[in-house]
């Protein structure tokens, strides 16, 4: 086994979903056992378990660890039931696609056919879900050997968030196609922004790429553009947490940014993501539910104390939407997709 | 006195240069009383005290604080070791222009007459220090009342760091905009950058915009560009380092970022400064020294626990550099200035 696949971010053990706790990064890689349903909407609500496609995982798990203990009477009541536990995954966190997708198609494989035990059902849907954690490998590797295309020798590349090993199940997105091309033979030099306020590419993106011997310089979200100026950032490249049918996406706040820093430094900026990261219900980005989170996560969550005035007011979108317009491409498992993305994405997602 | 006058950054008490030590903000609003030299260098160094205006107050009285204590043979021996304080404080940090400006009109007023008894001159240099002071407060009023003009009743107002009363002797260069549109009865709403690595927006901006009642929301730096695109932003004001002799200019980093947002969203983006920050001896950014500050302010300085992974690199310089041609105008003490730059900062400052 390749050094690229040394670790698992979510996967199925002894009866639990052991995912790696990422608040521990990149301090020390540590685990999580969780056996219990709570704990689980916890783990994702306070992003434990992060990325779109690890959540897709993490929530057709949390199905099966919703509904595997109980009895039930009838298949009436066992299907009354995987409503309610879908429905509480589902509450944990509004945008990514991947976790709807999985939970979608966790209630088909659920309800396909009713005349069985539950007790087969029940299995039915252990094996969904493990099948949809292979199907993210499998995806993850297909968008870096498409993505790794468009990579060449001594790219210098900018990303932000962590749209990695730690976002998937284990290889990733947008790292995925630097992970390909590095493979390839290709050198390449990766910006990781920070990514306040959860740091995840500080804490994250740092952490995975040098463990994989890839050259990573840190910086500031907003030293993105003073690159960009002296021609040192060759490619952009970032996850999505949602793509709309017209290509507008959703992705951790601050890609927006990179996209419009971009397209004025005349930068190729890129979006890797799977076809379950697709929304076709979803016409164009201002559909698309943002969440917003608490105020302490600027200004105390990893501070040694509060680093703002008290009674002031936060503002804290998670994501942000970047319009297709400023989309040079998208890198999916299918494909590379390129503009007009409507038809591309149809194509793709007939 | 009203309100907005309620404390200085920097003043000259008892002998000792008293400055509010900006590490404790937001915390606890305390001062320090600098009695040397090394002690300044280091105040400058590590932030205690910054903001282009201020530094160059710290600067005069700095010399002064140099040369005070020591008695000299002759004029000679004196000039000697001013030059030697002079070059020790300008080798503090690189990029403000008004720290050299300051240190070359104490300079100045320290070899006007060579004929004085260096107890004279020594009367003298203090004298400039004040005189520096006095007028930047002065200086600072006027900005804001030309820039105000610009300011537009319910405006939303986008910044950057903190060029308000902590960056000054006491008013402030784009706050002080602020707080004079507010006194003229317009109703403000400002958003604060938090301004990594250093927090100046979230630790100084916020305290001092909620200490003068002013409407603040906090943002992390890569959230600009979201509110922009949602029509939240009518105006970005920064402060500046230093201004070439063609407009284009340095200030902290991510006003660049700042700058393009602006431009794609087609939002005014004006620069405050007074004269003082003006470099004719630069004729474009290239050539303003941009300091490089070290890698522990990115991944660990205001944090917990280290925040990134170790053995990686990180780029961390202190200041950007906005090209003339993304400025709608400079908003400065003499006036407002615009396009073409070259000649109207020539006009201003003959």
């Amino acid at each position: 086994m390749e050094k690229s696949m040394d670790f698992r971010t979510i996967d199925w053990v002894n009866g639990r979903i052991k995912i790696i706790d990422q608040r521990q990064l990149p301090g020390r890689l540590s685990y999580l056992h969780i056996k219990d349903l709570k704990r689980l909407w916890q783990a994702i609500k306070t992003l434990t378990v992060r990325g779109a496609p690890a959540l897709g995982a993490a929530a057709a798990l949390g199905v099966y660890l919703g509904v595997k203990n109980r009895s039930f009477k009838n298949f009436n009541d066992f299907e009354r039931e995987l409503k309610r536990v879908i429905g509480y995954i589902a509450s944990s966190r509004p945008t990514a696609k991947n976790l709807f997708w999985a939970l979608e198609r966790i209630r088909r494989a659920g309800i396909k056919d009713p005349r069985r035990p539950v007790s087969e059902i029940k299995k039915a849907i252990l094996a969904e879900a493990k099948k949809i954690m292979e199907e993210d490998i499998i995806s993850c590797r297909k968008i870096g050997c498409f993505g790794a295309k468009l990579i060449n020798h001594n790219d210098a590349i900018l990303t932000i968030c962590n749209a990695g090993s730690l976002a998937t199940v284990g290889y990733g997105t947008a790292l995925g196609v630097i992970y390909q091309a590095k493979k390839e033979g290709k050198k390449i030099k990766v910006y990781s922004c920070e990514t306040r306020p959860i740091l995840q590419g500080a804490r994250l993106t740092t952490w995975e790429l040098k463990k994989r011997g890839v050259d990573v310089t840190l910086i500031c979200d907003n030293m993105a553009a003073t690159l960009m100026q002296q021609g040192k950032i060759d490619k952009v490249i970032t996850g999505a947490d949602r793509i709309a049918s017209n290509g507008d996406s959703a992705n951790k706040i601050g890609t927006y940014d990179l996209a419009v820093l971009s397209r004025y430094h005349k930068v190729p900026f890129y979006v890797a993501a799977p076809a379950s990261t697709f929304d076709l219900e979803v016409k164009h980005g201002k559909e698309i539910p943002i969440e917003q989170r608490p105020a302490e996560e600027i200004h105390s969550l990893f501070f040694k104390k509060r680093m703002a005035a008290k009674g002031i007011k936060v503002y804290n979108p998670a994501f942000d939407v970047t319009p297709a317009s400023l989309i040079t491409a998208l890198i999916t498992d299918k494909g590379i997709l390129r503009a007009p993305f409507r038809e591309s994405i149809r194509r793709m997602i007939p």
